[in-house]
């Protein structure tokens, strides 16, 4: 079983039908274009593909069907943490199942204030339930959508408990110190950015790469960048991205990366997103419009 | 069909077996227990009762068991809400099957920073795939869980829209002038309080009650307050519900109701906690006990 891979992963945008169901033939064509086209890899039903938006039934299902696709299992990452501990088990399970053993695991997200003790048993439980010696876990730290931060410490004490299991983290808090702090505690412990903003410091302090919402549409610039991180352009390509993704961080992301796929695609239904994310309105829209021509995306 | 119940409600605790499935017999004995001992009702699957804990089976099965015990339906309210709108429109679906029209449902909650259009699709989508006159919606709106409080113009919209089914909202911001604002703007819209700190304040504002997490352990002090509430005891009565509210206030929630709950009924069970939540230290629990015995609870 090969590790998985690194560089710059994209988080991938769930493509819908007219009633909001999952587009599976998009989605799938949308994955392999991503892994064909500069990706190290992809993550599917994290945030950025709206993952908490859809029943367990519809993510198993989802989970399936890029299973039948037969995606390479060390380029892809599923998202599975829900709220309910049985939940996440059965997501793990379908992960597994699918042929890909690498997951995202969101820590139970719904009570704030919780206690490393009380999040350590609640992944504990999760990974000890599913029992599966070809498990392994990036947990997922997202504090602007969960509302806390995972410690240094409980990734320390899972990576100890669980050393084949637990084999890395995303990042998603953009605070550098926060990733830095994590590199340098826990050496060997696959560090992934949530922006590529953080890409070049992450490989020059040892992690693998950066897992990035806007990689759905900038993967290429991205690989070129992580082909050259030890080369004299690396700083340059590294401000070129992060350029990019200062210009597209002013709008509300998802609706503003399914905009851009809509446009660049000339595919409408892109634009397609599950309450409570809505599109962007006119004025965000036309003004996206110009920034892409800036960026020539 | 009578009308959702006024008074002090519960917020139910969930008891949970040894291997943390819930405890169908000792819930159902526990919500008739708080219904004879002063709760005007009982919310069953809040966050008190850790529903986001349970997978969608386990939220059904728990529903489906309590409609079997004939529970009146003006004093049921049954949480409903989840991250995925498939999810919500299940469980509002087996509450209505159960004998339950009246729902408390929380926003889709996993991202932040959303729009009221956004929030009141979400909403409108539910109700209108449910599609069934009978229901009764009470609108969840807890910040300190959900990252975002829900706008005045939201309720107003919602009601606006569906006025026979939303029906009013639990406020749980701890912030009275939200609550007050609610009642201000919106007459005849049933605000509860979602603690009894602001339970005559909601009354004498036209408000129809209090929906509490204390009033697992304290509903028939609550019932007496709320018995004399235009009395000349009420103030005094009010004061000794928020002191003893301050003092269960300064411990985790939830491990300290459980906690109470098995000393005061001697069932060493009702400790039991799914993680992310855990039980007191010990230092808590003792000056937990020490805090009942000046409390006399």
């Amino acid at each position: 079983m090969s590790e998985i891979a690194s560089g710059p992963w994209a988080a991938a945008l769930t493509p819908l039908n007219e009633d909001l169901s999952v587009d599976h033939a998009a989605y799938a064509d949308h994955v392999a274009w991503l892994l064909d086209n500069g990706c190290a890899g992809v993550a599917a039903l994290g945030t950025t593909g709206e993952a908490n938006s859809f029943s367990l039934d519809e993510r198993r299902d989802l989970i399936a069907r890029l299973g039948e696709r037969g995606f390479a299992p060390d380029r892809m990452l599923i998202g599975v943490g829900c709220c309910a501990a049985p939940d996440t088990v059965a997501l793990t399970r379908a992960a597994l199942a699918g042929g890909f053993h690498n997951v995202m695991m969101l820590p139970p997200f719904y009570y704030k204030n919780v206690s490393d003790e009380g999040l350590f048993r609640a992944y504990a439980h999760t990974i000890e339930t599913v029992g599966d010696p070809r498990l392994r876990v990036i947990i997922y730290d997202i504090p602007p959508m969960t509302g806390f931060k995972l410690s240094v410490d409980l990734l320390r004490r899972l990576r100890e408990a669980f050393p084949n299991v637990v084999v890395g983290v995303k990042n998603s808090s953009g605070d550098w110190s926060a990733m830095q702090a994590t590199l340098e505690a826990l050496p060997g412990f696959k560090v992934f950015a949530g922006s590529e903003r953080f890409l070049l410091q992450t490989l020059r302090a040892g992690g693998p790469g950066c897992i990035s919402a806007t990689a759905n549409v900038t993967s290429r610039a991205l690989a070129e960048a992580y082909a050259n991180w030890r080369g004299a352009e690396a700083e340059a390509l590294q401000e070129a991205a992060t350029r990019t993704r200062a210009a597209l961080e002013k709008y509300p992301p998802i609706p503003a990366l399914k905009e851009i796929m809509a446009l660049t695609r000339d595919q409408p239904g892109w634009r397609r997103l599950r309450p409570p994310l809505i599109n962007l309105g006119a004025e965000d829209a036309a003004s996206l419009r110009a920034v892409l021509h800036e960026l020539a995306l």
